[in-house]
């Protein structure tokens, strides 16, 4: 791919949450499209997508619905992106997935550009876009880990249901009004749809994302601990997580503990740390109640960081709150860096 | 006082969110109540409140309220405490506090019955009841501790808007009716009333509870931070929180990792160690999804615990999720408790 050029861009899983995002994401950022390829499932070909004030025919998303197309952004579930991804490489893309299908295959770089852009140079035809939770955690660390060391982390996720999808914020929103009415909560999505119970989620909290590994952490926490180590290039640093879904619609929060390499660093140190850096915002200033929150955080494609404080016991250790958009940064946005990135190394 | 014997007991805020359980919970257990003394701010006085069948009017808390009260349960907010639970002890009263007004008084216990009953002996007329979060916590960490020891606590909580009171209750159905609607949500109450700045709650996440201390920390996190050493009668124990006020209405969640003195230790020897204590519940089992949530430990006086997990990386490193309903075990039922192992010491 040369500069200058206009690409052949496929969206597959463009009527999804994160689908739709990637869309936005492709218009407001001008991305060079010379052609739109609007994907799905058989269910939603014929319907049609806007695209930069045209409308598009949404076709199946079949193995030769990818002839032509340069550059593939995936986002349609892992069995999709299992089954297609290779058939889109084969005939010339390259597969931006965003799913976890291939996240943690040892050929395929997993990619945060804030943090490990230079990766995207290995690829073989597939790149992996982080799990949302990840994403907004690492590019949050990353410079704390280049500037004073990182050894291990501990993480307490607060996040939204749009991360499983449109269906579970239509949920979200019935049972709020059924329950306010003081009627009974209808639970068919959450936690995970393909499970056997399901619990509301309106105005309650649910410890669970994603199925249950053997070890007793869910498979969105095993993303967290492993995506991370990947990202970071390092295996040495410890990193525990649990993660937890909660009754807002959009962004995902976290409260992180951190121990660094070295213990003589202030709030301050780190503060200035995480302040200037491209895609991260500290929003730190607690003797006026500034503090970033899912909703404030709603829309934007940064991620915030406030409520620094240094551990009361542990001289190395520090403990913020991170919250970014989770279908922007933590998904669609993502993807469509990796796709800048890829065209601009090109 | 002595035992077989009925006792003139008033609740000072028995309009409020915990007064109201207050005296639900003495008429669930038949507390022995000779005479009730519902006590209240001059706005709510000549109001009526219902006590086992009973309708008695509502007195203005003054000094002079407290004149032949044996047992006083407080939970008027802190300065209220400060000026009346002096008055009520003058007066013979032992005052059992719910406000943070006396906690950290050294001539005060701090109790959890299941904890540290014992220390309601060196009583001097006041008993302090912690703090919400601190108490369910602690309910948790007293078997691990006297079974393995215990030197480290991160807790990162996911809190219910009822532990502001009733207002913020309301404050929560009001702004998720307005924004189910697509309206503007109005908001005067949290994250803290005082306050100059205010944010929604619904659908949100406020990394606020209480006044900003000096190190960073909210008035809140330092709560669970002290008490925690001060019930376990341990100042060596590392303790660090992080708390958030979440959109639902009843019940904390807290993520709560923990650093035992033995390194083998199992996640079976953990769960084992948190079965059979009065107050406690294990609720454990993820080939079934069984983990406590907000809404299934609503209106229940236990403490639920669930999501036991080993850390990946070190060895005596133990992750767990714990969960209440803050106006009962968290407030109301707790006191009550206080008052019920007060007259059997006597």
């Amino acid at each position: 791919m040369a500069n200058n050029k206009n690409y052949h861009v496929a969206i597959v899983g463009v009527t999804g949450a994160v689908g739709q995002k990637m869309l936005k994401m492709l218009e407001e950022i001008d991305f060079p499209v010379e052609k739109l390829y609007p994907l799905a499932s058989k269910r939603s070909a014929g319907k049609t997508i806007t695209f930069k004030g045209e409308e598009i025919k949404i076709i199946e998303a079949t193995p030769d619905a990818f002839e032509g197309v340069e550059i593939a952004l995936f986002s349609a579930g892992g069995s999709i992106s299992k089954e297609l991804a290779p058939e889109a490489v084969k005939r010339g893309a390259v597969v931006i997935d965003n799913t976890s299908a291939f996240r943690m295959d040892e050929e395929v770089p997993l990619v945060v550009p804030e943090v490990n852009k230079e990766d995207i140079k290995t690829h073989k035809g597939i790149i992996a876009n982080p799990n949302c939770s990840t994403i907004q955690m690492v590019v949050a660390l990353d410079p704390i880990r280049k500037k004073y060391g990182l050894n291990r982390v501990i993480v307490s996720t607060y996040q939204s249901v749009s991360g499983s999808g449109n269906d579970a914020v239509e949920e979200l929103k019935g049972q709020s009004r059924a329950m306010l009415d003081g009627e009974k909560a209808e639970a068919n999505i959450l936690p995970v749809k393909s499970e056997p119970n399901h619990y509301p989620i309106a105005f309650n909290a649910l410890p669970q994302i994603d199925v249950f590994e053997d070890n007793h952490y869910t498979f969105e926490e095993m993303k967290m601990i492993n995506e991370t180590k990947k990202i970071m290039h390092d295996s040495t640093i410890k990193v525990a997580a649990t993660c937890v879904r909660l009754p807002f619609f959009y962004s995902h929060a976290e409260s992180v503990y951190i121990e660094l390499d070295r213990d003589d660093i202030s709030i301050e140190d780190l503060q200035n740390a995480l302040r200037n850096h491209p895609g991260l915002v500290l929003e730190d200033d607690i003797s006026n109640q500034i503090y970033p929150t899912p909703l404030s955080a709603e829309g934007k494609t940064d991620v915030f960081v406030g409520r620094v404080r240094k551990d009361l016991d542990v001289p190395n250790g520090f403990h913020f709150w991170v919250v970014s958009d989770n279908l922007l940064k933590g998904a669609a946005w993502n993807s469509v860096q990796i796709a800048q990135a890829l065209i601009q190394q090109d």
